[in-house]
């Protein structure tokens, strides 16, 4: 099985190429399992462990159908309060438990790094579902293979991030993906919540990144959307111009075959009528959250029929 | 199999005798496989979403359990708590997501309507399982089942709703499921806890209805108690005088071949000493829970062995 | 099956040897399936409900991870809020519901005797998971099963009981459990913490027992520390004094082959650096709590291959 079987999954960052394209070809083989809701049974008799540590009903439901549909069985929590983390005990201890009851464990944790905590003591294998703002490495997998999906390449395209890029994790791990591809990357973002350089640093070894303070969607293959949240805004005026914002009048100059992506749950940066345009992929970039998961998980986990 | 397959189910009303005795006659089937605590594989592969956006332990257990027997599994969420919906998400959105991970939907709402608003964001069949004061179809379908194992029959029999009429979901879905039979039915509330004048008249178009503000239990075949809740009442004094308790005096003027109903939770309007009386059918009623809920998912989700 | 088969496993007392060695057998026989995480297909088809009154993990995950592993299924809760309990019903009713749903109930709940209560109101088996600071008799199987694997015996051994012993549930169906063995049972604990009289009084009649107000570990086989809580103490400077710590400088006190045991979650009671320690057996002995569970469900619900 090679670079996957009982590897944590920590971040996107440093996954080769290869790599990437072994999962999202397993992908391509379960999509149609989990879009027909049927399941196999390769990883019978194995349990998986979901630690919600910040809940997360989106990346926690698709992780447990992911590991129902291959035959697995799920166990976990969702929040702390009720976990011994709330009578005081170490994310250590908790894993050191955790180990004992399942075959892999998924973590999700508001603290930056706490992922890597998680595996360095854990002997099952790890898969970070985000960790604060730092990486949401399966979320780029499941990106990745959307875009593959909508334009039936990567290579070749220009794709335009745009909102928060700061804060939004989804986005670093894309970001650090994409870097294994042809792609160029575009980069726009209110001044105050920029890619971190480090992030852009590292990226623009490998591929061009440009940065820009004005909106224009015209010549990108495809337009990744993120949450934009008012708090984090310098000041209220500038998130009130609405510049984050998708609007049907934006998708009217974005390409014919373009596609608008965005990780979800959205509030109000995709403003009502964008999801008829059938170039919003949203929908069916969460959709594939179960075909990518299962292929992660059976990597992972190593088994096969 | 005709009406149910992938059909949602957000109401009792409408719902035709023959399509409900199809359910009863397949849960009648089911009932020994859930009495006798095993299971049958149905359903293997498939998977249920319980989306309880307000808890209910009863409601929950019995769908999980429910498809647990047929050999399927479940996922779901119970309190809004650590859902995307506390993040400002829409239902119809949470709905989406639920939609690529599940092969049905059981959906609890506090809101009126909300259960039909999901149904329409929906690809795979969504069954209301409580929304707001409006309508509990499966409960209906529970207590249907109830009369027909107590009484060996529905037709001829004289059914007494006691209690709160006009917030208990309960008595709205069951008026409409018995008008579709050769029922007589006769409603005591406190006036300001009346039946919907809305449900009263469809339901009156079918079969006998009247009001009283007298409780006579003599003549009834089935007397079915509801939730009677202090803060509804217009006057303390009015629920105080606990003229909607059943005690074992209103027990002593009931028909010796009479059974007595009650949705479940019950606090005080069941008095001491009255589930030992062999007509109170409340625990084996919610027993029915399982057998009928077993009945409508495998028919709606179309498998058969 | 003898013995274990449809009981209602409440508490350690009254158990005989031979009824422990039966379990402790079967756990050995689970032991490479528990620690190999695969599984085993007993108990297919069966439903255990684990409701937790009480939030905890630890347990909760651990008596999952043993159904699955048997092949079966769970539901349950975690948490009071959102289940029937906060509408006001009774203990009783919330266990009628659940029996109707499941072949067995696991019950965690603050107040001492509630699993009796729960076990007179089921028609199906309770397993008293911890009942305020009353019993925890499957904690008791997972430590016997511990000291057996660790020192390859029972008989003969000198334990010490060392920190909270007032409120340590753990400690007290440990004592009711070793009573059946041949050991020398030591009591070290602040003065407001002691062991209740009840308890000692009747393990006293079975094996030695003395209590001590110096902590001595020089001789014992096996050293068992419990959560030592501030909240407990009598005055905050007795607490503070740390003398309820196992240190480094304590575990330089001990015999070689000696092993300290802990039920888990830790905080304070274990100092940094004790972990490393070979004959630091926590973490192994909450790894048993799969296996040892395994056979307890195994047994009370019958089934074998």
């Amino acid at each position: 099985m090679g670079f996957w079987k009982g590897r944590d999954v920590i971040s996107a960052r440093g996954v080769s190429r290869e790599q990437l394209e072994e999962v999202l070809a397993l992908a391509r083989e379960f999509d149609p399992v989990a879009k027909g809701r049927t399941g196999v049974n390769w990883l019978d008799g194995m349990i998986l462990a979901t630690l919600f540590f910040e809940p997360s009903t989106r990346t926690q439901l698709s992780f447990r159908t992911a590991m129902l549909r291959l035959g697995g069985s799920v166990i976990g929590f969702s929040g702390e309060s009720g976990t011994s983390v709330s009578k005081g005990e170490s994310l250590h201890d908790t894993i050191k438990l955790v180990e004992a009851c399942a075959n892999a464990i998924v973590i999700r944790h508001p603290c930056e790094g706490s992922a890597q905590l998680a595996a360095e003591a854990s002997g099952v294998p790890v898969i970070n579902a985000g960790d604060g703002s730092n990486q949401h490495p399966t979320q780029a997998l499941v990106d990745l293979f959307t875009i593959l999906s909508e334009k039936q390449r990567i290579d070749g395209l220009k794709v335009l991030f745009a909102g928060d890029l700061k804060f939004g994790r989804t986005v670093h791990s894309l970001a650090y993906a994409l870097s294994s591809f042809d792609v160029e990357l575009e980069l726009y973002s209110p001044p105050s919540l920029r890619m971190p350089a480090a992030v852009v640093g590292e990226v623009r070894e490998k591929i061009p990144v440009s940065e820009t303070s004005v909106l224009d969607v015209s010549n990108a293959d495809v337009v990744y959307a993120t949450r934009v949240q008012k708090e984090r805004f310098d000041s209220v005026e500038e998130y009130e111009k609405g510049a984050y914002c998708i609007t049907p009048e934006v998708m009217g100059k974005m390409r014919k075959d373009a596609v608008l992506m965005h990780p979800l749950p959205k509030i109000t940066e995709i403003a009502a009528g964008v999801e008829a345009d059938a170039r919003a992929a949203f929908y069916r970039q969460e959709a594939n959250g179960v075909p990518v998961r299962m292929a992660l998980l059976a990597k992972v986990l190593g088994e096969k029929r």
